[in-house]
């Protein structure tokens, strides 16, 4: 993971994978046998530890603050704009990961199908929060809206980390959730 | 710019771009020294060929239907969603270029800074538009916003056209312009 946000996909040889692991070519051969089985690997390591971290930081907001509060920064999180994102290089490594999980879908294969299933799935999971959340919205054009601003804060959190620092993408994300509440009421009227 | 659309940034050889274009190998070298080269070439010609579109697209409705339906045009374009974007594999094609170009300024370089100066540049012009059409906004904010909503369009786009064809991305743009319009009404009152 460290190689591919540093390095990017020409830098990621199995030579460099196997020395960031400090195991033997071979090793790292027989559980890759392509790029692009190290691209959907380390993309799966990136979700699985956005989930980790999604857990350990929505809980205790969920318990204080409420569903609302929780999933607002669950939304953070996904934006690589958590309240403890770091600013430097290390800060954007997931997004890094995911802008060449990405880049790598747009051709027809083994990614693409990993990156199609995976944005369904969390395009349903926003879904199903939106329903129970803002059950006035049209959720299911709310999900893709959400799913879109979040997709390009991290983008810009990957490539322009100094036009858009955490604060800046938490304050925007908190702006949509404010337009969520609002229609809320607007409907209710 | 069909070579890396295609083919990815792993099939964009010299030889690639000399049989597409028709030219000597010798011919590509002597223009592009690097593939960050060529990348950063082909993003220029897709920002190119992507202004002359708005002008020619935008031009007609600001005079017909005013200057909020015009941007509304050309937010489409930038989502890759205008109403004349095919659905097949070439209607994705701006996309997906863009799309590598972002992966690539994820490491510092020339195609990083090309990648920056442009986005800064599209920010700085949404948010002039945005002073004069939405004055009561907070236009800082809500530019950045309505580029990452759009790029996070844009990435769908070129990922998964079956997720977001342009009739679903257009939908969402118009509910942004909605919400913007709302929010001067709100704050009038």
């Amino acid at each position: 993971m460290t190689v591919l946000a540093e390095n990017g996909l020409d830098g990621l040889s199995i030579r460099h994978v196997a020395a960031e692991a400090g195991i033997s070519i071979g090793g790292v051969q027989h559980h890759f046998a392509s790029k692009d089985e190290l691209l959907v690997a380390a993309s799966q390591h990136v979700t699985d530890l956005f989930k980790d971290l999604a857990i350990k930081q929505t809980q205790p907001i969920l318990v204080k603050e409420g569903p609302k509060a929780a999933f607002l920064t669950f939304c953070q999180l996904l934006a690589n704009s958590g309240p403890d994102t770091a600013h430097g290089e290390r800060g954007t490594t997931p997004s890094v990961v995911w802008l060449w999980f990405a880049a790598q879908a747009t051709k027809p294969g083994n990614v693409a199908d990993a990156f199609t299933a995976a944005w369904r799935e969390t395009e349903d999971y926003l879904h199903g929060v939106i329903v129970e959340l803002f059950p006035y919205c049209d959720a299911s054009e709310e999900a893709a809206y959400l799913l879109a601003l979040l997709d390009g804060l991290a983008v810009a959190r990957a490539t322009e980390p100094a036009r858009m620092p955490p604060i800046r993408a938490r304050s925007i994300i908190q702006s949509h959730f404010r337009r969520l509440d609002a229609h809320q009421i607007a409907d209710l009227q």
